[in-house]
């Protein structure tokens, strides 16, 4: 395997990967704020929060800086999709196909992100998931407090489950001794398929039942 | 007094109550996203907002790490809580008492460990209070706003402020040179005593009067 | 210029400022939550937001203690705000004028002291403007969010947008090598005055168009 040889190669296609990630989840904020006939500033906000929000949340539990603030380029991609939705408005919902891939990509990235950086802090692997998870989903969340709705994750999509089964991957693989390489590949690998099946097939988590329903 | 001349004894009290409160606490805000039909992971969430939340913005602003990453027993609590709700949930009503008394342990002991974590750090009692106040009471806020409900407590319960009450107690027998067992005890039966005369006598704070309405 | 020679002087009048800025925006918050009804304490905890919200946030991403739990006159001053709001209810609405001076004051200042916060810690000014402009805003959006109403900032005020120009000025100020006095004056009346002309003359950020939304 070359990339497997070549570090350089890994750590671009890591950064291109999460810059599409950064670019589907500000462009995916924006566009809900747009329906609600936000201001570009408002827009941005919520942009911001998507693409940002779960891992600002995991660094300060971690106890360091928010990773954005090392270096602009998170905020010039919440920009440029910023950009896009204001030039570019009528022409995005043709392209739902792309976003949807480009923001599962980035899902799962930000997951393994999150696991990574928890445990080069020296936390148990528990809080490592939790974390992933928390970076990759916690951003759609803080989004929809903003906007003033229900959390969209915890009704209809299997958004966070996905990167919970990607850290039990990426654990279990760690557990047996495999490579840093495979580990990683299949945990990507996880969260894309479940998501990509999970919305193909209309799978959700089953809901809470009301104390008042009747018996089954 | 035996307890007093047994500190293991104590801390096991200690942890029964605290483990029995963080049950109670994630019940109810299982309990509350089960009447929205939230989905299992949407319930843990809020569950595991209400049980830690408090004592999670709690952490942050005193520059530690969440209690919650040090041991997974308070998300297992979380599970459990999960799991009654899941399985039992047509026998939880008829328990409210239960609920609510295990709820007003937790709360009395979560301001406590609040204010002794503050001024462990260094900080003086004034923030001592305030953080246990936010130890007892936030998880619930944060509950609320993941549901898109406005805050139930800035409207009906004495919730915080009772804490706020257990907290001047606190202060006051620290400033007699009490011991801690009969500062803790007090303290603790405080939050208690008013919490349950404020819920069976119907007591609340006075509301804040609109600017629009008549005069007195 | 005198108080250019007098640096005492110009700490008490910045004192000042600040205390009025955080007496205008916990009566701004106070108010809200009167408006619906919240019971003494809910009103409170708006104020609070409002007042240190913002600059809690900033400190915590920072990794500093929030600034509030140095010294307990900014509770203080919503204490003030909150006895106002109870007492003289009837009479708050007359001055609306006042409290918008008040509460714009505040925002210049808030902006500024985050500005030179985050410079301090360390930070290139790119970090400086944004955390100055939530210094100055966030406040606002918690306590629509504790309100559950959808950020009012989001959508007609051009208050953020008045942060970052603000902290613009003040980086072409100090790019440009000119005194601090100048810079922050400059930054301080660039908030102001972007403010009062955008209240004025209705001046607000374009909307985001709807994906729905007829071509232009």
């Amino acid at each position: 395997m070359t990339i497997h040889q070549d570090p350089e190669l890994v750590m671009t296609l890591q950064s291109v990967i999460e810059f599409i990630g950064t670019f589907a989840f500000a462009l995916s904020g924006i566009r809900l704020a747009a329906s609600k006939h936000y201001d570009w500033l408002g827009g941005f906000v919520c942009g911001v929060a998507v693409a940002i929000g779960g891992g600002t949340i995991r660094d300060v539990m971690l106890g360091l800086n928010p990773f954005w603030m090392s270096s602009p380029i998170y905020l010039l991609f919440t920009f440029l999709a910023q950009l896009v939705v204001i030039v570019c408005h009528h022409y995005l919902k043709r392209l739902d196909n792309t976003w949807f891939l480009f923001d599962t990509l980035g899902l799962a990235l930000f997951n393994i992100a999150g696991i990574q950086k928890t445990l080069d802090c020296g936390f148990p692997f528990w809080v490592a998931i939790i974390m992933g998870c928390i970076t990759g989903s916690f951003g759609g969340v803080i989004r929809d407090v903003l906007l003033n709705e229900e959390p969209v994750i915890f009704r209809k999509e299997i958004y966070a489950m996905a990167c919970v089964l990607g850290g039990l991957v990426y654990w279990a693989f760690s557990y047996l001794g495999l490579s840093l390489y495979v580990t990683v590949i299949a945990s990507f690998l996880t969260v894309c398929i479940i998501r990509l099946l999970a919305v193909k097939y209309h799978i959700s988590l089953p809901t809470l039942r009301d104390e008042e329903d009747k018996k089954e």
